[in-house]
């Protein structure tokens, strides 16, 4: 059974965003859902301003407590937590404003601070807005290295890897946020191996998976159809397969992608590694659009988050879907109780 | 109301494959499914054979009839209508001979005659193995080729476009079955015009769609994220939109493609048109790998085929699933009254 868990520090992400909306709208289903406990990195009069924002049911009537990193776990069935920054946010919804980078940012920082003092066990991270966090200076590509960086140690940064994980499929691209070009030429054996190590790792450690199966997609059509259609299957993939069968993991492929995600074939393996993209968002996209959560693997920390962006069309309006975030929220729990 | 249509020619496809099995398994649920009227294009004794094979219940007792193609209807309800190519196959299951390629051929060509000269409103045909073709001198790239070049007139070959159709998701890849390095070098605006259009033409004449809305995926991740992820949807895509839209087709996009296939997104448009193999086939093969049908569009008749392979490994023993034959057959039947 699962060993009882500290509380997840859920991070506020880009406040003129739908972060706030989606995280009171956890809260307020937390009985309802079963959630497990968790509390707002951020700064409690903002949120307070767009509880009410949100309208009466959706918000206005919640009561938030403000508290300290150890008081969180106590104060969560009854009101949402939020422990200071110290860093304030002003922003409407919809409408980032100066406050908006250095109050998420302090948010990421201090959820991480948390989670490696003992005080939560996991992050959990709303929506950020990249083009806000440039504006201010932000140099690194996005959230995922940002934490990489969080989790130096001894001088080395780790390799982050994302998942894209629902209870029906779980995906990871090797090549991530590249032009298709880019993928081509970044791809190579090293990082197919490494990748998958990192995966089959954390499989068993935070999935509680003893022996992970996983399946690794060729890159051309029909996995280049014995070299008739491309040869990266046979160059590249093929030697990162026999590395990682060497090294005793249950690695099958290459496989064509377009037969790999159907209900009967998902059954057959716990995680598919994909070389690029579209070729891994596209079939967790279309069969768990809305309860697929993003999942950063090779971390120092669990970390969980939403798998979508701020939808600053419709913040403040209380048509932001929780669902994902809730889905994060209990995978992030499900992970730090078989890791512990 | 659809008007009533000619029967439809069934090809039979490598002998030694499962397209006799299907062939058989669909005539014998043809009550059952209401299944319109047809015929295979082949060897009456080479069926028999393969019938007997199957065994009680799977074929063997079922009644063929050698018939010329002006009787193959009213033949149908009481017995599987066969009319004779004057090519003989041989072939055991799984096990594909010197009949195998003279056979396959034959059947198409003859098939095609008859749609031609008004004996069958449409083409359905059973998978060839290429390898057999080409071993046997057949020099065209595919099944599909072969058919466009048939459909020559006036020294005119037609552009063939291959869309899956599924009831829940229609697709059709720009560049097919190339490596994914070479779809990006033969990928053109003039490439993406002239599909659509042909796709645009046959929603309207061949599925009575009045006003077909296409969405147009991006190539790159997230559609490029306005150059940041990749150029092609601003210097190939875009423009081939401009054109579309100026000739009055309802095009949209580039869209990213991992958002366009969900549940909720399919109800937005009739066809997804995709920049690559995988794109398109992975979403249609997620949400309907038994019954998607590959139809070719571009062709002066109507043509539909299963979308699946000769699975020898599977001929003449009951298990292959005619859910796919059966489907093209039904399409191809629907689109014949829309046709006519």
């Amino acid at each position: 059974m699962a060993a009882p868990t500290k509380p997840l520090a859920l991070t506020l992400g880009e406040p003129a965003g739908i972060g706030p909306d989606i995280t009171i709208a956890a809260w307020l289903r937390r009985r309802e859902l079963g959630l497990p406990a968790f509390y707002l990195r951020g700064d409690e009069a903002f949120i307070a301003r767009r509880a009410k924002t949100l309208g009466k049911g959706l918000g206005a009537d919640i009561a938030i407590a403000s508290v300290s990193p150890g008081e969180t776990e106590a104060a969560f069935a009854g009101a949402l937590p939020v422990v200071a920054t110290g860093e304030h946010a002003t922003a409407e919804p919809g409408k980032p404003d100066a406050s908006s980078a250095p109050a998420a940012l302090a948010s990421i920082r201090e959820a991480v601070a948390d989670v490696r003092a003992g005080h939560a066990s996991a992050v959990v991270t709303n929506p950020i807005a990249k083009s806000v966090l440039y504006r201010a200076g932000f140099r690194h590509p996005g959230h995922t290295e940002f934490l990489a960086e969080l989790a130096e140690a001894d001088g080395r940064v780790p390799q982050p890897v994302m998942m894209l994980w629902s209870p029906r499929l779980a995906v990871v691209p090797v090549t991530i946020h590249v032009s298709l070009r880019d993928a081509l030429t970044q791809l190579t054996s090293d990082l197919i191996v490494s990748t998958v190590h990192i995966v089959a790792t954390e499989l068993k450690s935070r999935f509680g998976i003893a022996r992970p199966r996983i399946a690794i997609s060729g890159l051309n059509p029909h996995a280049g159809e014995d070299g008739s259609l491309g040869h990266e299957e046979q160059t590249v993939i093929a030697p990162a397969l026999k590395v990682l069968r060497n090294d005793g993991i249950d690695a099958r492929g290459p496989l064509p992608a377009d037969t790999m995600f159907h209900e009967a074939a998902r059954t057959s393996y716990d995680c598919a590694v994909c070389m690029y993209h579209d070729q891994a968002l596209i079939p967790i996209k279309t069969v768990a659009f809305d309860d697929a959560v993003n999942v950063t693997l090779g971390l120092p920390f669990i970390r969980t988050s939403p798998d979508h962006g701020t939808a600053f069309d419709i913040a403040g309006t209380g048509k932001a879907n929780p669902a994902s975030l809730i889905a994060a929220l209990k995978l992030a729990s499900r992970m730090a109780a078989a890791n512990s």
